[in-house]
């Protein structure tokens, strides 16, 4: 199994329950960076103790990890032989009704923020609900905020439409960081063709995504998978292409029924969710180089698979997150 | 000037600053009771405190006013001589994404919301947003909720997708309790002919408004607003409509800042709001007399004038609030 030895590996989503062994697991896999999701369906209140439970995190297992606000975080860290964790939500509820929370939470460190969370928000659509009304007049200005302070805008769980627009009103390029094209596995989770073409043409990412509901899981093979990154390359060209395995690892089963219900669905005459199973070719970070493999297989070169595995997305986060005039807060 | 004898005044919504002289006012005009908002934007703790700012307010004026949280409650407040207060909610926005927070609020007091405001929430869709994708996942959630403990669902400010399917989504008939037919005034803020045959045909209520952006203010008669009425009650019978006068008294401009812009839109390159002008005919709830004088001279009768005046939000509330199987948790 190999890995290309020029570039870095960053998965552009990791959303695990952050114990030493977890960090632990992710260092000895040799991930540089993660998108390291710190809020889901959390309030402002809730999501800064999340952060600060990170800041505390890195300084405990400052060995293993360190917090990156920067593209320069990222290379400096990932010398270090330490993983690069970059701070993201996979929803605006931080944010709340107040459009200068955006900046607070940029300013503790808050790197990346997915529009919607499955549902319809104050900001935008979830790819799950019946209608997509799009981006809504606090969508505007929260997109136009994060595009000011440099926070990457993720359209991952967002429905169809809100991500068009989004893509057309955001002034950076935008991300999708784990996501499949919908032709590979057909589910409102993942994109249509018309949304990724947008995206590329504007610059943006689209992080390839192993987690079972959107890659098809145990039924998916690693040539299918690797065959679907090949035919994206093909279509948007080598530099629009990484991954986000969307990795899940140290919870349990009560995990995923927050992840599903939030605080938002009674639990009363429905079953409980359990976490799908993995694609056997790939359970953890450890399986990344399984995945390069993969990609070497159905005859990508090595800039390419440097490219998806890793490169591109750090070549992509020195345009989404570098603050206007180059100096952040801090 | 004239008032029925026989009937309540009730007004299906005030949205004043609650000092003694406000109350006052409001005492001495004889109105009995009043849907007294508690919430526009405030999330669940803010509210919380709304609420209890309300408890102090009734003891410490108790001589004007008193807390009604059931029908017997409003017509023996009523008795004494006082102003009952229907504590309500122009938002959803205090439930935040936790539905047992609506038995909360109805626990401590609360007993009308409407389902959003102005713009789109976790519920639903506002009136001012561009598209409307009707109610949410989580708003039927929420319209269940309310049914099963007898909060009042209000559509007011509701986009016209929405209150269509807040009505086919309510066991219990709903009202909007402050707003005019489209027709007397285009705005988004009124509503279209078939929103108001839809609520009517499930029993429900509409609260004609003399809020200027809604009734024409200034440039609109007591001549006209009775006509307008008179073909409300011609169309749609006398028993569904009732008076929401949304009176704002006691506040300055900076309020009118609040309630059109919140959080959410910065207050760089826009001009600061100002309330619009009353109409000369109503400026306060002292006017409610003559409201009901305008009523007689289009030629409605007793019977008609005292069901718009109160009457009938009185039958109304009957049905919309009284819990199942009669008991509150109180």
């Amino acid at each position: 199994m190999s890995t290309p030895s020029t570039g870095p590996v960053i998965d552009g989503l990791q959303i695990s329950n952050w114990t030493r062994p977890v960090l632990q697991e992710l260092h000895d896999s040799k991930v540089d960076v993660v998108n390291a999701t710190c809020a889901v369906w959390e309030n402002a209140a809730e999501t800064m103790r999340s952060v600060a439970q990170w800041l505390e995190r890195v300084r405990v297992h400052e060995d293993l990890v360190a917090l990156a606000t920067s593209v320069s975080d990222l290379d400096r860290i990932r010398q270090s032989g330490r993983v690069a964790v970059l701070l993201g939500f996979q929803n605006t509820s931080p944010f709340e009704d107040d459009y200068r929370y955006v900046e607070l939470f940029h300013r503790v460190g808050v790197r990346i923020a997915q529009l919607t969370y499955n549902h319809q928000n104050l900001v935008g659509t979830g790819c799950f609900e019946e209608r997509d009304s799009g981006l809504t007049r606090y969508g505007r200005v929260i997109v136009a905020e994060m595009n000011r302070l440099g926070m990457l805008i993720d359209l991952s769980h967002v429905g169809d439409t809100t991500c068009r627009e989004a893509i057309d009103a955001s002034s950076r390029p935008v991300a999708v960081t784990h996501s499949n094209p919908r032709w590979f596995h057909g589910t409102s989770r993942n994109k249509p063709d018309d949304v990724i073409a947008r995206l590329v043409a504007r610059g943006g990412m689209i992080g390839l995504c192993l987690y079972p509901t959107v890659s098809g899981g145990e039924a998916t093979s690693l040539r299918a998978f690797s065959e679907m990154a090949l035919k994206m390359v093909e279509t948007h060209g080598p530099e629009h292409i990484g991954l986000g395995s969307d990795c899940t690892r140290g919870w349990d089963d009560s995990f995923v029924d927050w992840l599903r219900n939030g605080r938002w669905n009674p639990p009363f005459g429905r079953e409980k969710p359990r976490f799908p199973a993995w694609p056997s070719w790939f359970s953890g970070p450890a399986d990344f180089p399984r995945l390069a493999e993969g990609l070497y297989d159905v005859g990508l070169d090595d800039a390419t698979v440097a490219g998806i595995m890793g490169a591109n997305w750090r070549r992509f986060f020195a345009e989404a997150i570098t603050p206007e005039g180059g100096s952040t807060h801090a």
